[in-house]
């Protein structure tokens, strides 16, 4: 099977494809997100995986957008926690992990894990932190320049492809909080029975209490709401996007039809992105 | 007054602090989030302003993590139009905009901006992109290195803090739809009697039906909901926080303290982060 994600392998992308679709799979690298429902949409891949909330940085607005643009389907979900590990070129000296770290002088890595590894930075002020347009291409870098004083902060899979020395595992001030959902994306609806969740968008008439009459349809139904959230409508002031993901037990499934139709009736747009299997967090 | 804000002059924040406040103030560059929220409630500013949501990015959680532990005000909302100018160290030699672009090597800019110019960087192929921490910190790289074939993506007060040259404005592929919302923080309320918006964070019982029950409270009073998301809450699975934003018009400003007590009986916790003025997108 062909699979398209962003970036290059060692990417959080990557490391969420081979995590939720098994390693054995052609993996192809994408430059911008856009490019990703492209290779779904014109059949260069049968499947894709996107990035659509992050524990610290909350939902990839630009993704929703693109759902809602495009003719694809989520046919799954994976939560991919984040690994800020401290790589660096691998030396033959055997030292601790605070000599190793003393020897280090540079650290590369998106703007973001360098943020939030602030801690770890003021505790060694003899590293300089240098931005990189992402985590995968700074461990990269620091394979092609072969250089024992240059980290970066990257996962266990740049670790593992760029041949670096894991010195510190999870810098990160608040390790254990962060992850990234990712959607797994087809071209059609995939038959699934132990489908238990479904995300849905949808517009709503100008009519006071239209939201209260939306949420009322799904606890009838005795659907959980697992997420709500508006956003405006570019160019019309007032009018906004709802996103809501909603799960039920296997014994209301048969009821999901039936919710759909009374959603019809209650929205002024509303859009299936796709029924699957709740991910674990 | 003294006024916090992150970053360096030149900086989106700085924008929207001298936009906002007025620019006789003394301006206070802080390094992270947390310190704002500490310079006021340790009186060391009156003021703070922090960016809380973005057309492009969402909404910024980690600023709705602060709001919620600390113990300040939101006194006034600001919506700061995005300018991705390309800029750079000027020339004396008078060349048209498509002349001057071609004898650029190098753009530094944060990789979000990078990323937003994406089509200017295609059609601009000679031209280097180098990821920065921030765009005001770029545009001072630029200054700082005196070199006419290097450029940064950054603001108006960016080019004219760091004397250098608009070589084109606004090259972001979708220039017309970026913005950020900046929240004003002061330690206490302010009365304002032309306050018409109120934002509130809330948690709810475990109960079918319960975020329902607070939306009619809001429409049984005639006020207009302008946003709404859950987040999962960290360590308690199947709990969330809900960020609401209600306005109201002159005429129905006296039922508020009535509309909270409602609020009070419906939710499990409930925060009025501030009543202010609506800003205008």
């Amino acid at each position: 099977m062909k699979i398209s994600y962003l970036g290059i392998p060692g990417s959080n992308s990557f490391s969420a494809a081979r995590r939720y679709f098994g390693e054995n799979h052609e993996f192809l690298g994408r430059d911008s997100f856009v490019a990703l429902f492209k290779d779904i949409v014109q059949e260069k891949s049968s499947f894709a995986i996107i990035p659509v909330e992050n524990s610290l940085a909350g939902t990839v607005v630009q993704n929703y957008d693109l759902l809602n643009r495009f003719d694809v389907s989520v046919i799954g979900e994976y939560y991919l926690k984040f690994e800020n590990h401290l790589l660096a070129y691998p030396t033959k000296e055997t030292k601790s992990t605070q000599e190793r770290i003393g020897t280090i002088t540079h650290v590369y890595s998106h703007p973001q894990p360098l943020m939030q590894c602030a801690l770890f930075f003021e505790q060694h002020p003899q590293i300089h932190q240098e931005p990189f347009s992402d985590t995968a291409r700074a461990a990269a870098y620091v394979q092609e320049e072969k250089n024992p004083r240059y980290g970066a902060i990257a996962n266990t899979e740049a670790a593992n492809i760029y041949g670096l020395e894991i010195v510190q595992r999870d810098i990160a001030d608040n390790a254990e909080h962060n992850y990234t959902r990712f959607f797994a994306l087809a071209k059609e609806q995939k038959d699934n029975p132990q489908a238990n969740k479904c995300s849905l968008l949808f517009t709503l008439p100008h009519i006071p209490g239209s939201l209260e009459h939306v949420l009322h349809i799904f606890s009838s139904y005795g659907y959980n709401l697992t997420k709500i959230e508006s956003r405006p409508i570019h160019g019309k002031p007032f009018e906004y996007v709802f996103s809501v993901d909603i799960t039920w037990k296997p014994i209301q499934a048969e009821s999901v039809e039936l919710m759909l139709v009374d959603l019809d009736k209650k929205t002024q747009t509303y859009k299936v992105l796709g029924f699957y299997t709740a991910g674990e967090v």
